[in-house]
């Protein structure tokens, strides 16, 4: 088989290819003068099995336009099967409507990829893992938990209760609290009147336990960050975070700098710019679990 | 019909309206903070023909984004017809595989239209006529040729001849010059060994004459610019330039301002930026012929 990389992760890419003992395969992705986007498949494929590592994060429409036109060349040039690997699946969120008229992006992004010609994909925690089910052919679902989890025993933390910070995340809580043999609690979130501050009320105990808070992605950490006050107001020892994704946009960082937060792990399945990469910031690879996977 | 506008070409799509004495269907079509596209369509389009307007000019992947996901959203909302006004179809140079391995990102584009939801579509001067039959649905291809030939009649301009700046464009210098009771003449470029500089040869007779350079694009202006030096120097007593799309990338505006051409004419197909709309660019809209369309 050939492994491929787009713009999106690289580092990622050079590291899983290196633990397969392979190169990456010839391609060069650029731009044309007016933007439009130039690709290069620069080695045979004829009959062969391929991997595509893309994930479309942000900019994600470049991203995403990267990665079908990667395919649709892909095609063209007789490979025989296309994996194509997005560590981070990109609008995610935007997976049933909400409002009336509204997109359902991830299926659209579904068909896209399948009409391209993927054969099959392989992701990272889903943000609803009824996303699998927008697509026909195989989805290959991969989780962070143990990784996530194995990053916080070597630390040998005590007293640790694992936290959900929205009802929707305690399926995810349960897996780490099993991992980690340890209870867990989450954040109930209630509006009492229109227009009135939500009320943060924190179900389970958590007095004087290092709390730890999973979360699939962090985008704003505007969650997160609340989250971590109450839990510290209402008694918490330390409280640390924990998610897959790290999206981290618009006052991420700064919430997260000057945030209660001890520490938050992240993994690479998004590749973060030098000015994100805070000492707060503990960054895990996936590679070793997408090698596994390949 | 209901007619909604994305970001491309907000100005033509008000101008169509006006000339309809029709509003523009409301949607917001905005960013999350990630930097996904968000949109919301604010009317009823329930068993509606919808046009939407928009071109897949620069930012290009942004802007078949946003056309993707607003098929998707009105499909959605069970609207009844859903035709994609695109001024502009951009890709359309990638529409054969010159290399090995390359993609047919035009053939591509017209998949990702059909499978979003897309009923027909609109465009203006297609690169090559052929990508008419990448669609499986109805494709109606206006011209620009008649807005641009009457703006030199208007000109009274005498002694004419149009010219092709290069081999392929002859059929389309052909119906101009039929326009303007006109000769017609073309640039012929040949290299004469390889690394040895191209000598443009200039076919017909344009001594004295006001040469009209027509093209269907004109992107980083490099041909355009070689080919009115050329005329200038085998005795054109004046080079005029048009085009239906003023793509206009890189050095294109500095190459167009210092040299000889007197006035370049184009269209409103791509929406120019304002630091683009130098002295030498005059602009004519093509609302009334899209109008005549809908
Ligand atoms: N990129 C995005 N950033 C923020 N919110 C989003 C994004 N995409 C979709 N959404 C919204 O997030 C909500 C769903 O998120 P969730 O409840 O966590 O599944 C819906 O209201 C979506 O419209
Ligand atoms: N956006 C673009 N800018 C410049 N060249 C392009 C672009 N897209 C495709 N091409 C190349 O232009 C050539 C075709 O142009 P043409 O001969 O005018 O049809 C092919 O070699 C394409 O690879």
């Amino acid at each position: 088989f050939k492994i491929f990389t787009l713009n999106s992760n690289r580092a990622l890419a050079s590291e899983m290819v290196k633990m397969l003992g392979c190169e990456l395969g010839k391609c060069s992705v650029s731009r044309f003068s007016d933007g439009e986007i130039q690709i290069n498949i620069e080695e045979s494929v004829r009959g062969s099995e391929v991997y595509v590592i893309q994930s479309t994060s942000q900019p994600g429409s470049e991203h995403i336009m990267e990665l079908l036109i990667m395919i649709d060349a892909l095609k063209r040039a007789s490979a025989r099967f296309i994996n194509v690997v997005m560590p981070y699946f990109g609008y995610a969120r935007q997976d049933r409507k909400v409002r009336s008229r509204e997109p359902i992006t991830a299926k659209l992004i579904a068909n896209l990829l399948e009409r391209a010609g993927a054969d099959r994909v392989i992701t990272m925690d889903l943000h609803a893992p009824q996303i699998q089910g927008f697509f026909d052919i195989p989805v290959d679902q991969l989780i962070g938990v143990p990784i996530l989890s194995q990053y916080f025993e070597n630390k040998r933390l005590k007293d640790i209760v694992v936290v959900a910070p929205d009802n929707g995340g305690v399926v995810r809580a349960r897996k780490m609290a099993s991992h980690l043999h340890a209870p867990i609690a989450f954040v109930d979130k209630r509006r009492p009147e229109p227009n009135v501050a939500e009320i943060m009320n924190i179900v389970g105990n958590i007095e004087g336990k290092n709390a730890i808070i999973i979360d699939d992605l962090i985008d704003t950490a505007g969650t997160l960050t609340l989250a971590a006050n109450a839990l510290v107001e209402k008694g918490a020892k330390a409280v640390y975070a924990c998610c897959t994704h790290p999206i981290l946009s618009g006052p991420a960082i700064q919430r997260i700098q000057s945030s209660v937060i001890e520490e938050l792990v992240v993994t690479n399945t998004i590749q973060l710019p030098e000015e994100k990469m805070i000492n707060k910031i503990t960054c895990l690879s996936v590679a070793p679990l997408l090698v596994e996977a390949i």
